[in-house]
């Protein structure tokens, strides 16, 4: 199947954090991947990259698609990848707002967590994905319970996600041979299979405080075992967790997950908000992303994490939203406008973060943190994830008009609104469109979400 | 006319910061003022406030209105008031991006501003309302050159509004009675009259830095003179402000402008960044409104200013969003999440700036600021300046939907977009009605902004 895009303007990425907007595009789709990009005065990678294609010196003008979307205007940009979260929490929303966050985990969440369903996980997942999905968000990192069900739920709507069974272990006597979880984190990884390869399971360790040395151990091998499966820590998110650690282990968290060999390219670091000078150099030199969750950071009163250093020092840094029980919603573009302002006022350095480098954060290098190198910018090979913004609200009308009218990539993070977008396509199907989603049921979800919130409600008031 | 609210439910003010929200509730209004708020368990102030009431017991039941807005389940709340800005800055938005305040006004603002005429401002103003509308906000102080035309196209909006023409003075040596723009300031007060009184003329120092000593105590006079008009002035954004102020004249801009006896009830300080604790005193005991900036103050790395300590010692505390140049939107929903999560992140302490402190700061605060206490809120006999909020969206549901769906407080400073807006009134006439503006030609605007653009680069080229 063939699609075309035209009437468009595009976000290119020219190199690392280099974006342009080109105006009277066409952007063509051959099955889940683009296949060109053509405007009135060039193309990228010499024209088209579809096999199929019988004139790939002007693909676009060339070949006949089975489906034309005249995006009126509208501007074709990658869709965005929310490199760290927990999609389900959308059932404990604004739950224990005010709370540091260890009282938060113990008096707010875990006790709701505990009474929680695999068909409650699974609602609270669509819902979130409705979200997602209206926001722009193609891509996203899931860790939270009943991973089964959450598979599956997503696996049906056609986004991209990796999903990992959480890596728990409470107990530093607890042979993880005798500790089922064990078993389980490995057997999800090797059991969890997407045909078309949009949903993937991964290794997690949910933080150091939450596991056990020995239990590290015991998986460790396992990840070893399967290059390119890609692994979910909780890292230094809190200055409490950091310091225990250090009591504990007499290592910081990025040590102690380094001496235990697990640190590499393939992990997710989520939040290293109070990592120190030696923690950034020990991820720099194994390669492990940073995902940055500014809304939940300060939120819980976690502080700032060190971003415009680690970008500095070559460190991979993608974005997120974290739960909704700590944001409280699921916009990306909203993260990705707070992380542009943030390190510049805490740091009385307007230069900080340049809008390429949010840019980046939010697509591409959340893709490669995600092992998904082919998706995150809109180029001949990529696959077809990508959305339809808007450009016709007032808050996107500047200065630019008078000179042709290609935005600024700088109004794409300073400006643009999750509610801009249009469309949301992954892998080259439409999954969203101007209200409308294709791939899930909206008022079922909304049905069987309030359902779960009542069963949730009468259970807690049992125990 | 009288016009009812049913089917909505209301963001109810108890107190200071204390708010919840009623459901299946009904509010009336008579002419531009809210008459009666009902539910089914109660009433506001003992039932309908309007002269014309012929069922004081039973307002909503009992009177005839000329029109009933069906709310469809949407929530009323006050308005949002966005107490410091520049609208006509759409004209520069996004433009400067990185650059330190001082180089950004030198190099990349006043070059523009230095070629812009009356007609690009109304032009700037009215695209800028556009955006105000359809995000919620329903009063705006405006600061900006060429305020003549500025009031004129505010007045014709329905908008709330204080417009100034700007105190600037360069020259230490200048008499101020030799520089015309010292008789402009008090006669754009005394000259400019809004018959409906939505629009008002208000005193400005633009700030220390831009003003001289000699020509604030030549207008002091004029400002006592003149009680209830407000006075608006930009104090202590920047580190380098605070400082040069103190090596001019050995005060800081606090102390400075006490010194010269404009300190009032009616003053404005917006950004107040770099104030220090002995300023913080001057502000309470002179009763002055602080103007939070968060957007502003991040993006051109000025810094945070000390909110949650201001709202401690009692100080009137409002937010803004300055001008597009520097935020480089007028989401007064996008401010008020800022200011609640920035906070928390800065002093590492999840507990500061309650979700009620927000609102407060975002409408009746910043209504007390601009002399309006009379808007703000829903309650009888406050000015009906309100809007209609979308609580359809997946990132509005959340646990409350267990139990009678009543929203937390929170729920509209974590999650409600600016885009979740879909009606709203000024004084009881809708301005913005899902999509549609009623007082304003959004395509006229659309091509006046695009026509003011292209002149602005043609006259920027000829300089």
């Amino acid at each position: 199947m063939k699609k075309l895009i035209k009437n468009c303007s595009v976000l290119l990425r020219r190199g690392p954090t280099d974006y342009t907007v080109i105006t009277d595009a066409r952007v063509g789709i051959d099955g889940d991947s683009i296949c060109c990009v053509e405007w009135p005065e060039g193309k990228l990678d010499g024209g088209c990259q579809a096999e199929s294609c019988s004139a790939p010196g002007s693909c676009c003008g060339g070949s006949a698609y089975d489906q034309v979307i005249d995006a009126g205007g509208a501007l074709v940009m990658p869709g965005l990848v929310n490199a760290h979260g927990h999609a389900a929490m959308t059932l404990l929303r604004c739950v224990g707002g005010g709370l540091p966050l260890q009282r938060w985990l113990e008096e707010a969440i875990f006790p709701v967590e505990a009474v929680l369903k695999p068909e409650d996980v699974a609602a609270g997942t669509e819902m979130a994905m409705l979200e997602m999905l209206s926001t722009g968000t193609t891509c996203f990192s899931e860790m939270y319970d009943f991973p089964d069900a959450d598979f599956e739920v997503i696996r049906r709507s056609g986004m991209r996600a990796n999903v990992s069974r959480v890596g728990l272990c409470f107990d530093p006597e607890l042979d993880p041979k005798d500790w089922p979880r064990t078993r389980e984190c490995v057997e999800f990884v090797d059991t969890h299979r997407d045909p078309a390869d949009r949903v993937r399971a991964e290794f997690c360790f949910h933080s150091e405080y939450l596991t056990t040395e020995r239990f590290v151990r015991a998986i460790q091998p396992e990840i070893a075992a399967r290059p390119g499966v890609t692994l979910n820590i909780h890292l230094s998110e809190t200055a409490k967790e950091h310091e225990e650690c250090i009591g504990r282990h007499g290592l910081t968290p990025a040590e102690y997950f380094e001496k235990l060999g697990v640190l590499g390219p393939n992990c997710l670091l989520a939040h290293c908000v109070w990592v120190e000078d030696s923690d950034l150099e020990i991820i720099a030199r194994t390669g492990a992303s940073i995902i940055h969750n500014p809304s939940s950071n300060m939120k819980l009163g976690s502080g700032f994490a060190p971003v415009a250093q680690a970008l500095d020092m070559g460190i991979n840094v993608a974005l997120g939203t974290d739960g909704t029980a700590s944001n409280d919603d699921l916009d990306m573009f909203e993260e990705m406008r707070l992380a542009a302002l943030i390190h510049k006022g805490e740091e009385n350095d307007p230069t900080l973060l340049s809008a390429g480098q949010l840019l980046d954060m939010a697509t591409v290098n959340g893709a490669k943190a995600m092992g998904r190198r082919d998706t995150g910018a809109i180029a001949p090979g990529m696959k077809a994830d990508l959305i339809l913004l808007d450009l016709s609200g007032p808050h996107m009308q500047g200065p630019w008009l008078a000179e042709g009218g290609a935005l600024p990539p700088e109004a794409l993070v300073y400006c643009a609104k999750g509610s801009d977008v249009l469309m949301t396509m992954v892998g080259g199907d439409v999954l969203y469109d101007r209200g409308r989603f294709l791939t899930i049921d909206r008022d079922r979800v909304y049905a069987d979400f309030a359902a779960s919130l009542r069963g949730i409600a009468e259970r807690m008031k049992e125990r």
